[in-house]
């Protein structure tokens, strides 16, 4: 059976692709907007998916928040992080529902959320920050997504050590990524996998290079464009205004260097 | 700790980025590549991520596939799936651990085995295809993967309609995806997620107006970039060949317009 | 010898890369800006190039305009044109110094600038525009340009026909490009060549269609993504914001289909 | 009146978009292709865009080549340029007829031909090139599209210096741009263009880097992605391969730094 809205529960509220609203059900809470303000109380008990009208009459589509919302809509201190950014790191770090993760820098959990939605429920995000004001917001950010208690939030400079051993996967997203290769290379499994967004070009050289220098293979550095589409019959074209950058993404992966196996020789044969 | 490689488990042979091979393990079994031969045996109880000398002395690296490797090494009857679109598809569907997914048409599996590795262990996808060849064949790249168990193949025509209800997505691969439109609201739960892919314009066009015409809202369609760099100091630039085009991606929500919601009039307050 | 400033020449005022001011030499008149005025008096017989300081101390560099500069600084009634369209227009056009081109609509003048500025001294090109205003606002233009006298304004409808004969291309931008297509074949010269710009896809598709049944062949389209780099050592990565779409480009050149020469046939040899 | 096409000339055999020859028409030579022969001797006196058969009875259509042709069809002892890089690259300079240009390095010719083509009659292009047997080839080409009149061809290594002085423009495709900026600069007449291409980002770097230090303004780093469409009625999609990166193109101006004007200042008044 579907899910009702219930107390305590987030919605969006819609009223066009670029007007939605992330808003907490409360008793006696009005909700406010130009368009008249919603009573979010009578929502409680009603379907995902209905229309609601404002006390202007205006119609508000009553949405479940996606993943995909939760960041888009994370509260920021620092830059944006686009979903298409985390779609693509999250494929190429290969993780699913049970994967241990290191991640740095939690900023503001944007990616931490993304994270924590596909670990979940017996993985676990171990997410490094420097500054604490950005892990209170990024908890907040959590929170409200209802992924806290899947990610641990850490108050520590992983430049300097990651505390786990044996994790599916280092994520990153910090000014310095190839000051952490080394330490990655130490927490992570056999195999495990490295994953690094950064905005210059001179990041991701200079973690390629910390990449080769480490034993880690299949290093691959790639960007994504995503162009959205004005669709109308007999007048379609791609939008006018599209985001030109937002980082390149770095792939890698942990041999063991060391522990060379060797076939018998063919001469032996 | 982490897995031990051990009989049965599919490996993936790295000579290089582009020369790397998905290998069961079986006793007695050489695997023979134009670089001399590997002796299979020898890997059981090894960590994933050694090195392996060849025949010829030349060295592979045993990795552990991830989700991407099976995608891309997918046994293809059709045209290849990429897993920038893949990882678009499941971002913007917005699927979890648990969820309850359609898909149509299997094709060659590789998109179906993304979905389950997101939604196992205990979601299900419900895959259509009325081609029985496909099915056979998605069903071995499944089984390789290690997901057959999490999804229901179905030598169905989705056109003609869907079998479940109160899925949360519906996710589209097929020439006519419009045709489907009506039967993927009828079979989400309210506020589910609609996602299709297509390659032409012609197709996104029609998609969007099922959408529009069948009480979808929040509908977006976007093309998806992505392009190599090629990481050297000094020689820094991106790669000189890249894929233009693969498909258009369509998202959209159902909304439920009929239950209609009002706040107390404001002329009552 | 370079040209000297003087008075009724065009100058371009430099302050940075986002703040440009295309201004006429006039004696006794100031230039105002936010950053103090310029005495434009001043400048009569100096070399482009200089530096001049507002009063308020704010330099400026004086620059000679270029074909690009009165592009973009055309004043507008309608969208603006992007000089990647024009370029890519002029060199599949084939025109150069001489031509006889057929354009249509005028608009803002800012291609038919262009055009000029390429078959100029000895060529010409014939401009049609249905919208008187827009021919008054283009010829303002193409006189600020210096390129007016190589132009002829017409206040015709293309689409009813075309004056001209014999011309080496037709260059369209305007909203139904295919109903020129017959009359652009009858003008054209053996072998010309049509060159079409149009936002949507749709107009490209019956532009396309138009040209397949006009015995039209080479026929091409295609679109142009400019990206600018933000370029410091260290920091360098490409803008955030980009133009994502302008329109699409089709070319194609005319075949005389009726004049089939056959050489001797094989067995008569 | 137009061409008749005459013994001598160069013509572009067209059996589709993918099959083109570049032929000079020749008494008693026969053309051989796949699809038979054309006897070019039949083509003398007739229009351009006719149809021939061969002798195989496939069909030709005998075009005038135009500038892109030449460009396209360059024989080759490097590199292939890319009509959309000399497209801009010309647009960004602001050359034109009876402009002077600089280039260097000559490499196949194919830029030295665009360029040509723009200044000529009156203008000259002084091509710089290391490389003897290149100058030799591109000797070739430009005589093939009749430009070489308006060509002088120097095998001379521009690093060292820059004969010519007061021109239009410095047009550079050539791995060390930045050691030709300052030559360039003195070469230049006020407020003269700088025009450079190059594959690697640190080869645009450093290029930026010697403008900054050398009184250039007004500098832009661009890069340009044509994708060709695939046009058919219900089947409209761009294409699937594309070319992803030729090189970045680099922009600037000539300021003199120097002679700053000043206004009177603001007390004064």
């Amino acid at each position: 059976m579907s899910q009702l809205i219930k107390e305590g529960d987030y919605v969006l509220l819609y009223l066009d692709r670029r007007r939605t609203y992330l808003v907490r059900i409360e008793k006696g809470k009005n909700f406010h907007t130009h368009k008249g303000f919603v009573q979010l109380e009578n929502l409680i008990g009603k379907n995902y998916g209905i229309i609601v009208k404002s006390s202007l009459g205006v119609e508000f589509v009553v949405l479940k928040p996606l993943l995909r919302d939760y960041i888009v809509k994370s509260v920021r201190k620092t830059q944006i992080t686009y979903p298409k950014d985390v779609a693509l790191m999250v494929m190429f770090s290969g993780i699913g529902t049970g994967s241990r993760i290191v991640e740095a820098g939690t900023g503001t959990g944007a990616l931490t959320t993304a994270l924590a939605h596909c670990i979940k429920p017996e993985g676990r995000v171990y997410s490094y920050e420097i500054r604490e004001e950005f892990l209170k917001n990024a908890r907040k950010n959590l929170k409200r997504a209802g992924l806290i208690e899947f990610v641990e939030l850490k108050n520590k400079d992983i430049t300097v050590g990651i505390d786990e051993s044996d994790v599916d996967a280092v994520i990153l997203d910090l000014a310095t990524p190839w000051l952490v290769v080394p330490h990655a290379y130490a927490a992570l499994k056999p195999c495990g996998t490295l994953v690094s967004f950064s905005p210059t070009i001179d990041q991701a050289v200079k973690t390629v290079e910390a990449l080769k220098e480490n034993s880690f293979i299949d290093i691959e550095t790639v960007e994504c464009l995503m162009r959205g589409m004005q669709i109308a019959r007999g007048k379609t074209r791609p939008h006018t205004l599209m985001t030109g950058h937002t980082g390149y993404i770095t792939f890698a992966r942990k041999a063991i260097m060391s522990e060379a196996q060797s076939n018998p020789s063919p001469n032996r044969q």
